[in-house]
């Protein structure tokens, strides 16, 4: 009996600009089914204003509780610790970190920094890292579909490049962290084993989410799927289907 | 009895753009006691001729045939397997690759391409390598130390994010590879196990040349020499010593 719904955006509920046909109706199905839902996403090149924004766009209406990013971990951390953030972030996410601290010890923040990932960006990163700056990595997946239908690098392979070079561990924020997945159930009120969480990324979503004790775990052939990528994780999906509108007929038929 | 030496060039006989004091010295002394000299270099941001013009300034005459880059090695590969290369490299490189074919598949070839390692070039090349082609890495090195006395990055970290993103692997050229080190030896038609390696990276140069059979590997305390180097590699330098200089004497006096 799922009693939570934990849905990833990016390639779940739309791929690049267009929706994924019936994303709209599922959400809404989930609801009309009394099914409290949260949004949870690695994308790191908005702001979470701007991201209820697009949602809103695809006809998805969505509070602001409703919506999970790394970047909220990632304040806690900074204020917690005292520290202020040397940004290596996508200029949409920058309204998100504006009212930082400006006193204090330094720590680097990567995000999926798009043409910020520039060599002297880098550079300076690498740097600040040398001279003993812990490391925040909000995601570190490795690709996302990109708005031409390609896969292009996301934050992962320039969060690795990072610490090869400086030999400094990320602390990562984002998923496949058991934290993440543990924060946005925790605030549905509900049982992780009786939660479910529907991705696109066979690991980072869905291998992920199940190694953090979530119930279940449905992999959507919508996005950055391709063929095969079950069986190249571990634990695997517990069911894989055409798409989130398919993900939801699952869901409430086993509630009868 | 030592019967041929290799020279690192970077960090060895000159620290940007300083020669190490008594860097042409030292490799005069070798020459007139009549040992055979080989310049071997993973420094990817010059051309064979440029290198060879910045050692003359340095008061180093050095002939083309005495000087081994990832580069020539690399050549080969794309001639042998009829592939076009997808150049992520330095400008100042580029006159190594200019006679390349234009017709055939390709295969990315990385070097320390500094600002070129932007997002764009680094996601290009990324898609190549989705689409199949082979991973040539003139050089992996993590760092080395820059014109402003602190250390930046090297081609490595990026190889590393490109081989993380497509799960590609890369054919290295440079150091360590034994191949690269054997081949320098062969030119000097000298038994490796009577040669000898200066250099100032304990795991590329001198670890990894006494990995590939050369008979001792000699660290100096020049360039990127950080405190305590040699106790973090294995197999472990024959000899820890000031600079160059002091390299040439150690060699010289062995042979009485």
């Amino acid at each position: 009996m799922i009693t939570g719904v934990l849905l990833d955006i990016s390639g779940v509920l739309h791929e690049g600009d267009k929706a994924v046909p019936g994303a709209a109706e599922a959400v809404q199905r989930l609801h009309a089914a009394g099914l409290p839902v949260r949004f949870l996403t690695n994308s790191t090149r908005r702001s979470k204003r701007r991201l209820i924004e697009e949602l809103a766009a695809f006809g998805i209406g969505v509070a602001p509780d409703e919506v999970f990013t790394p970047v909220a971990a990632a304040r806690a951390w900074l204020d917690e610790n005292g520290h202020v953030p040397h940004l290596l972030i996508h200029p949409g996410l920058e309204e998100d970190f504006a009212d930082c601290g400006t006193e204090g010890p330094v720590a680097v923040v990567v995000g999926d920094a798009a043409d910020r990932f520039s060599y002297q960006n880098m550079n300076n990163a690498f740097r600040a890292l040398q001279d003993g700056a812990p490391f925040l990595a909000l995601a570190a997946n490795r690709v996302f579909r990109d708005k031409d239908g390609l896969l292009s690098l996301d934050a992962g392979p320039f969060v690795h490049a990072l610490e090869y070079a400086s030999g400094t561990k990320p602390i990562l924020f984002g998923k496949p962290e058991a934290d993440f997945f543990r924060a946005t159930v925790a605030s549905m009120g509900c049982d992780p084993a009786l939660a479910v969480m529907i991705g696109d990324d066979a690991e980072s979503d869905v291998a992920g989410a199940l190694a953090a004790g979530i119930g279940l775990g449905i992999l959507v052939r919508t996005g950055k799927y391709r063929d095969g990528d079950e069986d190249r994780v571990d634990p695997r999906p517990s069911a894989v289907v055409a798409d989130v509108g398919e993900a939801v007929d699952l869901i409430l038929s086993e509630r009868g």
